[in-house]
């Protein structure tokens, strides 16, 4: 059987806690056969401690040599006044950026057991279902001129650039329809082209390509201020949302937040298919953060991190059944309320993340 | 009695009916003595339609002139391809950035008796009132290059840039500290200073004006995606909101969709105070845009467009009385259940534009 070559990079905050969950459940597929071979490595303000810098070459060079990363979460008070290029964040951003994961999949579903963890109305996010489909390699993250210089009357002036290629909007394009061909058939794109002109160039693509190849699926183009507003409106009016990386990090916080189950949600962020292999790098990250406030105490629920390589299982090495076996098991302990204290039900004790993650492991 | 000079630009969509009713008021207030001289004239769509610019040259002239002006909304699906220079949204940006209206004051206030409106539950918004302080003449609608051009490839390329400066960010800042101190004395600040360097140079900026001149206002910083997930989990903890023009843009449009009063909520855009007359420029408009799918029905909440008027009255004319006096008649004409559609208690017979207005004149 092939070996799959997993990265572990747990990072900063809950991340170590959510990610030891995740080892035991490789540990438990390793016991049944399936090859996995793991490193782990350091990412964010803990890398900072120990090299000076976000992430090691060493680790950038594990990360390219594997089949898929799995990421926890960087960042913290800690390292608020570090030097702006060895901050927490420059880690995940190279990785991004180095190998090439163009396209962030941010999938924000509502589980009915959780509804009324939302802080909106149960009826207008039970049974939500969207994916936010977001550029991560390109526009004012990566753009230059990026400075803040000192000019001669003293002041300051602070420089960051949007960028935008038609290359770049046609492969996300390309994601979020045939994403939407295997769910319910409709793209929302989402610019600011009434103020931006990437989002006049975005907007022109994304309309030429759908109409192009994709005619079978419908296509809305919605102001990025006017679908952050809809979001909260009416979310299930959406099926599939394309936008850029600055729209869809806000975007993408806001459908995960609607849905009340912040901590269950993963998230893949995929490269190009290589010609020759098939395949494509991949890193697998939970939506939520390094929550900073829970750290090490064993409170932070560890499904979406479990999810996350749930969702490695299914796009990175193509283990489909084991994938399901997997989120089989996520649901039923779910069922059963083991829960931490983010979701458990009202009137019910709250478990720490080591009892989810061994009830995961049991349903297995 | 002193004359007000008021330029009236209804502009596109729902705008002129709104406006409409605002005629009415002012026309009260005119019989019972008070001196208002108001000019109209054409914005955003309609005046591309008839001089091929989204404000006119004369247009401009007046608003200079004018002591306030009051804008409705523009735009709408006709003018979706017209060329970007001359777009309806062109018209509105020009007047903010040559009258130099860098403060848009944004409230975002859930009224007790429309909580039920809102997509969220009744305890996360009832009672909210919050104020959104965008910056509105600099940040990426401004800096430049923001062009598209075609590579020697054949690809197309798209470059918006962010700029801002140190004094920019200073008199923000000073805007949403007054403010708070006439309020509940916070202020959270927000960029992306993780991944933007104007990000870097807000905090800097907006950390030292507080401790510096406001060390009696509470300050914290969240980044601009956090932002817009508490303003969705819990919007209550916060007071007033200072960001930039692009985070205001959607962070002030959740905050009033949260509200579940989106047709009530007026804005103000000011200038600086001219250090000689103690007078600032200042354009006043509804959050709501121009809605073309209802206009012209006679369906259009005017509450926005006339609490727009009445900020006005408050802030450019420094008619408190008359301020007071228009705000109680909305509030009686509310709280008799004379109402549109889109708020509307459940059961009850929604009114028209025009008889909301008449109701407010009876109230007064
Ligand atoms: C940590 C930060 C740099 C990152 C981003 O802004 O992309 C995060 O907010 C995210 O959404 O993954
Ligand atoms: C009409 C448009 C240019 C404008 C903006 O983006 O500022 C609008 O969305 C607003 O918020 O006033």
């Amino acid at each position: 059987m092939a070996t799959h070559k997993l990265l572990l990079l747990p990072g900063d905050g809950i991340g170590p806690e959510v990610m030891r969950e995740v080892e035991k459940i490789v540990g438990w597929f390793r016991k049944r056969g399936v090859g996995f071979e793991t490193e782990t490595d350091l990412v964010g303000g803990s890398a900072y401690d120990a090299h000076g810098k976000a992430i090691s070459e060493a680790a950038m060079g594990r990360a390219q040599a594997a089949d898929a990363v799995l990421f926890g979460a960087v960042g913290g008070p800690k390292w608020d006044s570090v030097p702006y290029d060895v901050r927490p964040e420059a880690g995940l951003l190279r990785l991004r950026k180095d190998l090439g994961l163009f396209a962030n999949l941010r999938p924000a579903i509502c589980y009915p057991a959780l509804a009324d963890a939302s802080s909106l109305k149960r009826e207008v996010v039970e049974g939500l279902d969207i994916v936010i489909v977001r550029e991560l390699t390109g526009g004012v993250y990566f753009g230059e001129p990026k400075e803040l210089v000192t000019l001669e009357n003293g002041q300051q002036r602070a420089v960051d650039t949007q960028v935008y290629t038609t290359g770049e909007i046609e492969r996300i394009a390309r994601v979020a329809f045939d994403l939407a061909r295997k769910r319910r058939n409709k793209v929302s794109s989402s610019e600011k082209m009434n103020v931006m002109k990437t989002g006049v160039l975005w907007r022109q693509v994304v309309s030429r390509i759908g109409k192009a190849e994709y005619a079978d699926v419908e296509l809305e183009h919605v102001l990025a201020d006017n679908c952050a507003m809809q979001l909260v409106r009416n979310p299930k009016q959406f099926d599939v949302i394309v936008t850029d990386n600055l729209f869809g990090d806000i975007l993408s916080d806001i459908a995960a937040m609607l849905t009340g189950s912040l901590g269950m949600l993963p998230s893949a962020s995929l490269g190009a298919e290589d010609p020759k292999t098939g395949k494509r790098k991949a890193l697998y990250e939970p939506v939520h953060g390094s929550a900073p406030d829970i750290a090490g105490k064993g409170l932070a629920n560890p499904i979406a991190m479990v999810g996350s390589f749930g969702m490695a299982l299914r796009y990175s090495f193509g283990l489909i059944d084991e994938a399901d076996r997997l989120e089989k098991a996520i649901a039923n302990v779910l069922a059963s309320g083991v829960r931490t204290k983010d979701i458990a039900a009202p009137g019910t004790n709250a478990v720490g993340t080591q009892d989810v993650g061994d009830a995961i492991v049991k349903e297995l």
